[in-house]
C-alpha cells in the first residue's frame, strides 16, 4: 500500500518539484497539495499520513502544530529552526509519541553521505583538504557546506589526535594555499558551467581518497525528502537532520 | 612511550618498506629484524611488543604460535587464511586472551574505506556503476578489489530494496557498458602511467557521488599496518581485517 | 556597432534558448524572430545581418538559398547534410561570394576541442582509452561522440606510426575492458544524475594526460552559435564545422 | 636501423633513467655512456647520432661546441640558456647546418601538451580557473607550471577579447578564491600521497571543459627526450622547446 503524502507551499519551485517526485513514485501518493492561504484542514480531510514542509519561519510552527495535533507525520525543510524552536516541537509532540517530525537544513544526500564519510575518514590521512566548485553567482566564499565539512573534519582529526597537514610551502603568491577552515584549507572554484560541487581529499603515504559530490540540479534535494517520507512514520518523535536515517 | 616494533620477513621489499615506516613514526620503535632463516627469540630478547608478519603461509602459522606463547601481539598480512586456519589462531588465542592479532588480506586503507562507504551509499541511489584503473601489466580484469566492492554494493542494494540500475541500452557495441558483476556495472581501464586506481560512481535525481581511490606506490599499505601496530594491543583475541579498526 | 541576428525556428526548445543567449550578449542584437508559416521577408526588412537556422532538412534548403540570395549570412543546426546538399550550397554561394555559410552537425565547442585535442594527443602516448558517462536513458553505447572520437585517435595513431595499447589482460569478466573501436576502447557508464560527459585518458610512463568533457545543459550549443554568428561575415563561403573557426 | 644514442651524464638519477629508457626502445640503441671526468671522444668513437645532455650549466657549453663539431646532434635538458648562450649555439651551429640541437625546459609531454590545450581553448570560455596539486614538501605555491599555464591563458584571452571570468563574491574567508595571475586564478592543493598534478578548468553556459595532467614519476620526463632524440636528426638547426615537435 502506498503512502498518501501530502505537500505544504506546494506552489513553489521547490513545492513543485516535491510534488512531481511524489507522483513519480510508485510507493507515494499525492494526497494533497496546499498552498499559502489555504486551509490545512485538506490534509485531514484527504487521509494525508504524511505532509512535507517547505514554506517560511513565520508560518511553519503553526503548521506543526496542526499536523502534530491531527496525527500526521511532517518532513520539513524550511529553516529557522533553533534550540528553542525544536524544544518547542519536543514538547508538542510529548502529546502525540507515536508522529515522527523529521528537521533537517539539508536534504541532499549526497552532500550529507559526504561530509559523514570526510569526516569518518579524516583521522587515517596525514593531509586533507577541500576544494568546492560553484557557479559565479554565488556571494560567498567558501560555500556554507564547504565551511561545514572543514570544521567536521578538522573536529575528527582533533578527536583522533592527528596534527595539521604537512605543508613546506615558504613562498606563497597571497591566496594561492587557500582559506584556512580550522586548520584545514578550503578552495573555492568560481565557473560558468557548474551548479554546486564539492571535493574532499584525503592523502597518506603512496595513496589519496576523494570524495566527490557533484550537483547539477536544484531538485538534487528530492530523493532525501522522499527518502524521509518513506522513513518518518517508522521513528517517532523528533529527528534533526537527514544523517540518523542514512544509518551510516 | 612509543610501541616496540618487531618484523617478520624483515628483508624482503615488504618487510623493507614496513622497517622503514616504524622508523620514521616518532611514537614506534624499531625493536628487531627478523628474516628467513634468523631466530624469533630475537623478539622476546629486545622486548618486542607488536611483531608484524609478511611473511609465506608456509611458515605464518609456526610464527603466531611463537608469537602468542610469548605474550607478543601480532599485525599479520601474510596471506593464506582459510576458516580452519583462523579457528586455530583463535584456539592458540584462548590460552593468552590478553594478546591480540589482526589477519588482514588488504591494509590499504583507502580500499577499504572506499569499500565501506560505497557500500553505506549504495541503497540511497537509483544507479551505481564502477571504474577501476589499472597498469597494463594486470592480468586480470576487473581486479578483486573491484570485484569485491561491485558484490558488496549488490548485496547492500539487495538488502535495502533497491532495484538494478536503470539502463535504456538497446544498441550497444558488445563491451561498451562493462562486466556484470551480481548486476552491477563494471569497467576495467589499462593505461600506461597509472598504478592501481578505482571510482564508485552513485548517481540519482540531479547529484551524483563519487568515492575514488588512487593507490600510486606499493608502498600505500604501510600506513594501514602501522595503524594495526598502534591498535592491536588493546584489541586482544582477534581481529580479521581492517575494518573494525576503523570504526566507520 | 553590434550584429543584427535572426532566428529561424525561433519558437522551438532550441530556437528559444538561441534567442535568449542573443539577448544576453552584449555585443549581439535579435531582429527578428521567424517559426513555421511566417515569411522569410522578416529578416530582409529587419536589416538582420546573419540568421540562425535550427530548422528542418525539409525547409532548410530553401532558407538558405532565400538567405544567400538576400546577402544574409547564416549559422546552420539543421542536420541531413550529405555531399550534395553541401555541394548544391556552394553553387547558390558562387553566385554571392560575400556571403557566408556555417553549416555544423555539433556546437557545443568543448566536445569539438575535446576531439581535437585527443587527436593531437594520441600518438604521444602508448595508452589511449575513451569514458563517455551519460543518463540512464540513452539508448546506445557508446555515444556517437566517444565512437568518433575513438575513431579520430585510432587515425592519428595509425599515421602517427603508434601501435595498439599494451594490454596484458589474459582473464577478463565478459565486457570489463570494454568495446573496442578501431582497436581503441570505450566504456560507457549509465548513471542517473548525469546528463553527456566524456573523458579521454592518455597515459604513458609515469604521466597520465586527461581531456573531460561535462556538458549538463541541453544549451551547451548556445556559445558555439553565438560563436559562428560572430564570425561568419568574416568567412565567406561555405565552412563545414565549427573547427575552422577554433583557430587550433 | 636504429638510432645510436649517447648519454652525457649517464650515471647521475637523470640520466640513468634516459639509459634504461633507451634500452627499452626498440628503435634506440645505447651506443655511448659518459660521465662526469669522462672522454667525450667516446661518442664519436662508438658513431653516436645523438647525445643527450643532462648536466651542468658549467659544463654544457663545452659539450654542445665538441657536439656540433663532430656533427653528432644534441637533445638538451640542461638548465640556464639565456639568450646569450642561445645565441651562441646558433654561432656554432652556422658551420655545421646539418647539425639539430634541441634544447628545452621541460620535457614532460603532458604538461607542453596542457598548456597549449589550456591555450587554444582559453578564448571560448566565459570563465577559467586553475587547480595545481603536489607533494607536501614543495615550497612554491603555486608551482612554476601553473603560474606559466596561467600567463599563457591570460593572454591568450586578452588577445581574443575575452574578459576576466565572472565572479560574484562578496563575502571571502582570506584566501579562499585563491591567487590571481594576471586575472586568473590559482589553487594550490598540497598532499601526502601526491606528486606533481594539475587541472584547468575552462567553463561556459551548460559545459565545462577540464585538462588534467597527472605526473608521478621522477621519470616523466623520458618518453618526451625519447621523442627528441628520435625527431631531432630531421630538424638541423636550433630548435627551443619541446612544443615544435609535437605539431600542434
Amino acid at each position: 500500500m502506498s503512502i498518501r503524502v501530502g505537500v505544504l507551499g506546494a506552489k513553489g519551485k521547490v513545492g513543485q518539484a516535491i510534488c512531481a517526485g511524489v507522483e513519480r513514485a510508485a510507493d507515494l501518493e499525492l494526497a494533497a497539495e496546499v498552498d499559502k492561504g489555504q486551509r490545512l484542514e485538506a490534509f485531514v480531510e484527504s487521509g494525508t499520513q504524511v505532509v512535507v514542509d517547505f514554506t517560511h519561519p513565520d508560518v511553519v510552527m503553526d503548521n506543526l502544530e496542526f499536523l502534530i495535533r491531527n496525527g500526521i507525520h511532517a518532513v520539513v525543510g524550511t529553516t529557522g529552526f533553533d534550540a528553542a524552536r525544536l524544544d518547542r516541537v519536543r514538547s508538542r509532540l510529548a502529546d502525540r509519541p507515536e508522529v515522527g517530525v523529521l528537521i533537517a537544513p539539508n536534504f541532499a544526500i549526497g552532500a550529507v553521505l559526504s561530509m559523514r564519510f570526510a569526516q569518518a575518514a579524516a583521522r587515517f590521512y596525514d593531509s586533507v583538504e577541500v576544494i568546492e566548485l560553484h557557479h559565479p553567482h554565488k556571494a560567498d566564499a567558501p560555500s556554507g557546506t564547504a565551511y561545514r565539512t572543514a570544521a567536521l573534519i578538522a573536529e575528527a582529526r582533533r578527536e583522533g589526535g592527528v596534527g595539521i597537514s604537512p605543508d613546506a610551502t615558504t613562498t606563497e603568491l597571497e591566496g594561492a594555499r587557500g582559506a584556512s577552515v580550522d586548520g584545514v584549507r578550503v578552495h573555492s572554484v568560481r565557473l560558468a558551467g557548474l551548479v554546486a560541487h564539492q571535493e574532499v581529499l584525503l592523502g597518506t603515504e603512496g595513496e589519496t581518497l576523494t570524495i566527490r559530490h557533484d550537483s547539477i540540479d536544484r531538485t538534487s534535494f528530492v530523493p532525501g525528502v522522499l527518502l524521509g517520507v518513506r522513513e518518518i512514520a517508522g521513528r517517532p518523535g523528533l529527528t534533526v537532520g537527514l544523517d540518523p536515517l542514512l544509518d551510516l
